[in-house]
C-alpha cells in the first residue's frame, strides 16, 4: 500500500547541486559570520569524528536564528538543494557527513548557542541547538539542577544533535535516553513551517508525537532548533566504585542485588574487559590502573544521592557482595579527583581504541538478562567465525548496551582487513544480537554507515512505515540525504 | 508543500459500509465468540463512558490473535471499509465510538488478554492490548514487581487503549505517562502488515521512533496489539497522607520541600478543592471526611519505599510544614485500608461529578509553576466571564495537569446549558491555558469531543504535519474515522 505513494511522484528524490544564484543568496543573508565557502573553514566538518567518511559540500551555512533557519529551509525547498544539518559532528554513523557528490549544503546548528531559560521552579531548561552538553551541565548546576545525560563528546556534542539521535549514554539506566528527558521542542520542519512545540509541560497529548518523532530522525525530518528538557535535582553527594569480577553474569548479579539496596540511587553501571582497561592504560596519558590485579571484567558504578540526603553506602553494599563471592575486588573513589580517573577510563575507552586502530564496532543491544551472554559466548562465537580477531566488548550493562568491537587480527593490515571482513564481521555480529532479540542500534543511530545492515535486517513493515513517513514530510527528500532512511 | 499530497487523491478518504458479503466473512473468519451483529451485544459499546456520544456499527469484531486482527484489517482495507479499535471504552473523549453513521464497524481487542510473559530480571511485561490494567497490576505483583501506572478506571481500561491515549494517571510525577513505559509494541498497521516491535530493550535507535508514534495515536495510525512495559521494583512500603491548605500556592511550595526532603519517594501529589470533597461525599457511599476541617484545597500525597529500604518520613516533613505555615492540617493513613479510604475520595471524583450534573470538561495542563494561578485566577475569570457557573478543578498538581470542570449555574438545566454555552466556555479555558503556555489535552487525548477545538488552537505546522502523516500510513482513512485528525 505504502508503495502507492511512490506511483504520485514523491520516490526518494534526488535534490539538485546549489546554484551560483543560491549560494549568492544564502551569502547575502547571512553575512560573513553565517555564511563560508572557504574551503578551509569547511574541511573540518566533512569528516566524521572516527575519519573514515568524507563528504563534500558548496557551503556552510550557519544561521544564527530559527528565522533564519526556516529562510535557508524555504529557499533550499524551492530550488530541491538538499540540507545537512550539524551540531558537534560527533556522531559515530557519519550521521552528519554530506554526500560525496556536494550537491548538498551544510547546515551547522552551532550559533545556535543561547540558553533560552532555566526554571528550577518547573525543573525545565529551553536550550537551543547549538548548545553544547558540557555548557549545559554547567548552567543547570549554575542554577542548582541538574541535566542528566551525559557522554564521552560532552564537550563537542550539541544538544540538536542529542536529540536528533536520541543520545544514551551513562545515566540511562536511572534517567532514559534523551526521549525520555525531551519535553518540547522547536524545528523547521522541511515545509518551512516553524513547528513551535517547546512548551515545558509534563503531559501533553495533541496528537501523534511530534517531538518524539523528530527525537532520533537524525535530521531527516527536519531541523531541531531549539528544546525544552527535563531537570532533576542536584546531586548532593555522588560515590563511585570500580569493581572487578571474574564472570560477566557476575557483573548482571551485582547490578540486581545494588538495585535492590539501594535503589534508583545507581546512576551508572559500565563493564569494561580487561583488554578494554589494557588499552586505555596504553594510549591515554595520565591513567593508571584502579586494582592491584588483573580482572577478566571491570565495572563502573556510579551511585548518588540528593542534596540533604544521606550519601548511599555502596562500601557495604560492595563488601556484602565481595563476601558472596560476586565481587573479586573493589575500589571506591575517595576523592573527585579519583572518581574523575575511574570515570576518565571508562570515557576514552574509544578514543583509546580509535588510538590502538581500526576495529568493526557496533552499538548493539539485547535484553539485559541476555547481556552477560553476549559478552562471553558471543565475543567466543565471533572470535570462533572469524579466526584471530580480536572482541573487545564494553559499555552499558544497565541498559543492555555493548559496544561490540571486533578488531583486526594481530599484525594486519587494519584498513585493508576492515575493508575485506568488516562487512561479513559486521553481518554476522548484528545476526546474532537479533536472534537475542536485540537491535543493531542502541544509541548511535543508524547514519550512514548502518543504512545497508539497517535495511538489511530491518522488517517490512518498518521499512515501509519509514519511508512512507519520510515521503509525507520530506517529499522533496531535501533533509539529510543518505542518512537512516535505505 | 502537505496540501499537494491531496492533489495526488490522498484526501481524508470517505470509507464505505460493510457489505453483507463482508459481513458474513468476517462472521465466518471469526466464529460465534468472535463476532456478533446481535443489538444486545453491541449496545453497551456504541455510547461513551460519559453518556454523551452515541455511535452506530453494524458489527462488533472481537479477534483473538494478532493473526485475526491482521486478516480483518486486510479485508476491511479492501473494502474499503473503516475499523474503530476498542479497549475498555474508558475514553474522556470518546475516542472508541464509532461514528453515527454506522458505516466503520467495531473492533474489540479484549479477547487478546493474555501476559505473554513477566521478567523479573529484565523488569518487563509482555502483555495483550485486551489486558485490563488492573489484572497487570496484579500479575507484576505476583512476580515480586510492579507496573507503574494507575488511573480510576483502572478496573475496565485495556493496556492497547492506554498505549492508543498515551495514558497518565496518578504516578506521572515519579514514572511519567505511557509513553515512559513503553519498550515496544506490536501492531496491525493500515496496510494490514504486522509491526513487531515488541522488544525488551531499553535503548534501541532503528530510525522514527514508531512506538513513540503510535502510541498516544489513538487508534489512527494502526491498531497496538500488544506492548512491552517497564515494572519497576515492588513497593516495599507506602505512605499515604490527606492535607489541607488555605491557598494553592503552599501545595505547590510543598510539593518542592517535599521533593527536595524526600527525593523521588512522592509518587502522588493531587490536589482537590473543597468543593470536589463535598461531591464525593455527597454521592459516594461509605466514604468521610478526612480532616475534621474544611479546607479550600486538600491534597493527597503518597510517598513510597522500595523493600528493604526504611519508609520516607512523609510524617516529619508534614510537621515541619505545618510549623511553616504551609499546612493547615494533616493526617496519615494509619493502615492499608485508610490510605484506601483517602485515595477512594480522589477516585472517584469523576464518578461523583458525574453523579451530581453534567459539566464542560477540560483536561488541561501548563506548566507546573503556573498550576495554582490556573486553579485559583484562572477559576476566578471563568466564574466571572460567565456569571452563576462553578468551577471544580482538581487534578495532578505535580504534572501542571488539572481537570479543569465548569458546572451548570445552580437551577440551570445542565444539558440545554450545557449544549447552549458550554462551547464558549471551553473555548475560553482553553485560551486561557493556552496563554499559559499549556495544552488542552493533558492526558485525555482529542478524541471525538476535542477534535474541533485541537483544530481551531493547533498550529498550522502541527495540522499539516499530523494530516500528512495520516494520510501517508493510512491513505484510506480506514482507522478510527473521525477521531483526532480535523
Amino acid at each position: 500500500m505504502f508503495h502507492e505513494l511512490g506511483s504520485c511522484g514523491y520516490g526518494q528524490a534526488m535534490s539538485n547541486p546549489p546554484s551560483p544564484t543560491l549560494l549568492s543568496h544564502f551569502q547575502a543573508q547571512l553575512g560573513p559570520r553565517g555564511y563560508t565557502s572557504d574551503p578551509r573553514d569547511l574541511e573540518p566538518w566533512l569528516t566524521d569524528w572516527r575519519g573514515r567518511v568524507h563528504g563534500r559540500a558548496a557551503a556552510l551555512l550557519s544561521p544564527a536564528t530559527v528565522e533564519e533557519v526556516q529562510a535557508i529551509v524555504r529557499a533550499a525547498a524551492e530550488a530541491g538543494v538538499a540540507l545537512v544539518p550539524q551540531g558537534g559532528n560527533s556522531s559515530m554513523v557519519a550521521g552528519a557527513v554530506p554526500p560525496a557528490d556536494g550537491t548538498a549544503l551544510l547546515l551547522s546548528l552551532r550559533r545556535m548557542r543561547a540558553i533560552r531559560s532555566i526554571s528550577g521552579e518547573d525543573n525545565v531548561a529551553i536550550v537551543e541547538a547549538g548548545v553544547i552538553l558540557s555548557d549545559l551541565h554547567d548552567a543547570a548546576e549554575a542554577a542548582g539542577r541538574r541535566f542528566p545525560l551525559s557522554l564521552a563528546a560532552k564537550g563537542t556534542a550539541t544538544i540538536g544533535g542529542l536529540v536528533s539521535t536520541n543520545a544514551g549514554g551513562t545515566q540511562v539506566l536511572r534517567f532514559g535516553t534523551m526521549r525520555a528527558l525531551l519535553l518540547g521542542i522547536e524545528a523547521v520542519l522541511p515545509s518551512g513551517e516553524i513547528f513551535d512545540g517547546l512548551t515545558a509541560l509534563r503531559k501533553d497529548n495533541r496528537g501523534y508525537d511530534l517531538r518524539q518523532l523528530l527525537c532520533g530522525a537524525e535530521g531527516t525530518l527536519g531541523v531541531v532548533t531549539a528544546a525544552s528538557l527535563r531537570l532533576v535535582p542536584a546531586i548532593g553527594s555522588r560515590t563511585v566504585a570500580w569493581v572487578g569480577v571474574d564472570e560477566a553474569p557476575s557483573a548482571l548479579a551485582l547490578l540486581r542485588r545494588l538495585e535492590a539496596r539501594l535503589g534508583e540511587a545507581i546512576e551508572s553501571f559500565e563493564i569494561v574487559p580487561a583488554a578494554g582497561v589494557d588499552l586505555v592504560l596504553r594510549h591515554i596519558e595520565g591513567t593508571r590502573a584502579p586494582l592491584a590485579s588483573t580482572h577478566r571484567w571491570n565495572v563502573l558504578i556510579e551511585a548518588t544521592a540528593p542534596q540533604g540526603a544521606p550519601a548511599p553506602d555502596l562500601e557495604t553494599a560492595l563488601a556484602e557482595a565481595i563476601e558472596a563471592g560476586l565481587v573479586a575486588d573493589a575500589t571506591i573513589a575517595a576523592s573527585e579527583a579519583q572518581a574523575e580517573a575511574l570515570w576518565k577510563l571508562r570515557e576514552t575507552m574509544s578514543e583509546a581504541e580509535r588510538i590502538d586502530g581500526v576495529a568493526a564496532k557496533h552499538d548493539v543491544v539485547v535484553p539485559v538478562s541476555l547481556m552477560p551472554e553476549l559478552l562471553e559466548k558471543g565475543s567466543e562465537r565471533v572470535e570462533a567465525r572469524f579466526p584471530g580477531v580480536r572482541v573487545l566488548a564494553f559499555g552499558h550493562l544497565g541498559d543492555g548496551n555493548v559496544h561490540f568491537n571486533v578488531r583486526a587480527p594481530e599484525g594486519a593490515d587494519d584498513r585493508a582487513w576492515l575493508a575485506a571482513d568488516g562487512p561479513a564481521v559486521s553481518a554476522f555480529v548484528h545476526d546474532l544480537v537479533g536472534e537475542m532479540g536485540g537491535s543493531l542500534s542502541a544509541e548511535h543511530g543508524i547514519g550512514q554507515t548502518k543504512r545497508a545492515e539497517f535495511a538489511r535486517t530491518a522488517s517490512p513493515a518498518r521499512l515501509h512505515a519509514l519511508t512512507a513517513i519520510k515521503r509525507a514530510l520530506d517529499p522533496l527528500g531535501i533533509m539529510n540525504p543518505g542518512k537512516l532512511i535505505p
